[in-house]
């Protein structure tokens, strides 16, 4: 498998069960309907860790400010770059697509436009572009400062990729996904925001684009002050 | 042990376990009672995660759709098939009674008849057979994939196989188990339902044979697509 | 450090630790009151695994039910018994001790002596002698059988004792505790029993002596019946 | 990177992302507000177990109490004590900053004073000196204790940090945390404090020093006490 096949369909899995436990907990009539921020958080850990572990001879890093943030510090050849995010950018429509269709008789009993939107995309607790931005800068630093650090350190068992990437994104959520939904990744952000504005999803709102340059920019600009602190301290 | 008896016990035992989940967070003075989805997804992925573990030198499949699919992309011997799903769906009606004797007194004090059927056996939040079947489909195809895909990974400890496992079965529920409740293994829902059916549970309700197909023919279906990806892309 | 000592300290430290978490979700004004069954479920899963780890090269059974069914299959030396069984029934007064100390205020603030009873022992959700027997006959017999197949398994990595051994007591808890609160062991049950008995807690109750026997004879039967399947199938 | 930059660096990560957990489980409008002490008490795991396994070729401590431990029982130089408390004290104020800043405009939005000055430091459930004092003395005597045994236990995988770390540290929460909160460490208490005095957070109280001695003193002699039970058995 190329590595960029890899990341497409990495991508994928990881916005399909990603989104998807957000639909769990989100669409009315399902099963997982209000189980709360847990389910989320240790949902998205395993949505992010398990295409992780399962692709990781190949390339696992399914998120376009990770793939920039290692270019700009030198571990990741730039020439690259662009055929990664494509591939990781189609994934997240791809993964977004089969969500909608694994859960297509909720979408027309769930009344709340917005609660349909929060399923693909993240929206903000409180609407404040520039504290959302530093929220975002934040925790995609610190998630990308966290994946660097990660090469530093010897685990040698296979299972180490679900163990050690599920814990990083689950204490990101946990910690701080209060004020933004922790994006810190536009395959998971603007992909699935795409998929909601082109897919015929029942009883669908706006897809809200105003918003939807800072879980972009906030997470790439984050992700490379998150790298250059690596490459300064190690 | 032989091949065929590690099926029978560990299915049995992913069976008794996983079904236990269920009667605990549901049935009537139960302690687990409503102690709602965070339970049951995180119980669902070591019911089946700690038999798989037990049991790797052996045989875990403990899934007809598994051992199907395996076979259909020559990672399993045909000639083996008939008896593992024999072994499979003995050990699955095993299970199922020992969940029936280890909650005895709770069955009576339960007045919801759908509520006891759910302990055994899936039950759709919204009956819409294409959607439902869909569904199913999409969940066992990203198992089977997934499951598939571990093999290809180094991992060492066997340990591993619980880490692994579970998380992937955890993720599966939290992210797709909505609609459908994620029965991904017909020994886990068609055995547990002949048990439903056979034996004098107090106050019970008819066996939902209508829906029956959808939890054997999806998974099984779904399986093999997920093969087949496997099989394509590496 | 003697095996004795081992079994000693382990006992009181799982103890300490898994009746911190029934204090902790019962007591009146505790900050984790009324937090359910999730938290004494991987609670109680950690506080056996966390000591099964810390001592593991030494001697990590922490329970006469196990002691005594794995010398019944020959795996465990008959002289050691009695020395163990002391050393844990001892550890577990210890370690019941030290949660009425460390929770010291909150027995005064809480109404209920039934509620304070269960922290130290269980309790069963529905008093029916037989059909508790059976639970705790059926849980120890599955808990056994799975702690002597581990031994089968190759885990070569010292972190795996923490998380196969949570991993069995979680899924025991979220499966087979509904109806008796899973005791499992004389140990976690019976000595935490005579503490309560013995010490001038705030507003306590009855000990429920007419109740101790189940959780004492159940485990130690359902012990031996899963060490003998065990021994009958590998 | 020098040792003391990692425990520099280390503590502040710890506390960015423990009290974030805070932050978020509590602040008006967060996300994952009122998610209760199951996030609490998972988060903090990870929160102290992911940057233990980040920084273990350097050092991690991250906690004063832990390293004069250490020291009284020869297992650190105490010539590089005061440097290290002087680094984890000063990561522990960083890491407050940031969480103060990641959720900056959830501070206006919540009115309770105190509920804000529980995201920084521990405030008891009942208000008894010498009882608080005692639980945040056998709470981090089991915490030294657990971390010094460690060391005895062959851990060859990289990833036994994160697994063995935040285990210790959910139980402790879990089983220990309902009285006083579970300070355990004056880099994560006093630290944060000091920030919470320092800083114009929106419509703050008092930062309760009356308490601010016994999260420090507690830790301190309970670890030392821990460390001593441990070079006694072992």
């Amino acid at each position: 498998m190329s590595h960029y096949l890899a990341e497409f369909v990495g991508t994928a899995m990881l916005v399909f069960l990603g989104d998807g436990v957000c639909a769990n907990c989100t669409l009315a009539k399902s099963k997982g309907q209000n189980s709360g921020w847990i389910v989320v958080t240790i949902g998205w850990a395993f949505a992010v860790g398990v295409p992780a572990f399962l692709f990781q001879d190949f390339s696992n890093h399914f998120n376009p400010a990770l793939t920039i943030a290692f270019a700009v510090i030198g571990k990741f050849p730039a020439a690259q770059v662009p055929g990664y995010v494509v591939a990781q950018m189609l994934g997240g429509v791809v993964g977004a697509t089969l969500v909608w269709l694994a859960y297509l008789p909720h979408w027309a009993e769930t009344e709340d436009k917005s609660a349909k939107l929060s399923i693909f995309c993240t929206i903000p607790a409180i609407r404040n572009y520039p504290a959302n931005f530093l929220t975002e800068f934040l925790a995609t630093a610190v998630l990308v400062f966290s994946l660097a650090t990660v090469g530093t350190v010897k685990v040698a068992d296979g299972m180490g990729a679900i163990v050690v990437v599920s814990a990083i994104i689950f204490i990101l959520g946990a910690a701080l996904g209060g004020p933004t939904g922790y994006a810190m990744n536009p395959a998971r952000d603007l992909s699935p925001r795409i998929a909601h504005a082109i897919f015929p999803i029942s009883g669908k709102g706006d897809s809200d684009w105003a918003y939807a340059w800072i879980p972009v920019f906030g997470p790439i600009i984050g992700g490379i002050a998150g790298a250059l602190l690596f490459a300064m301290i190690f």
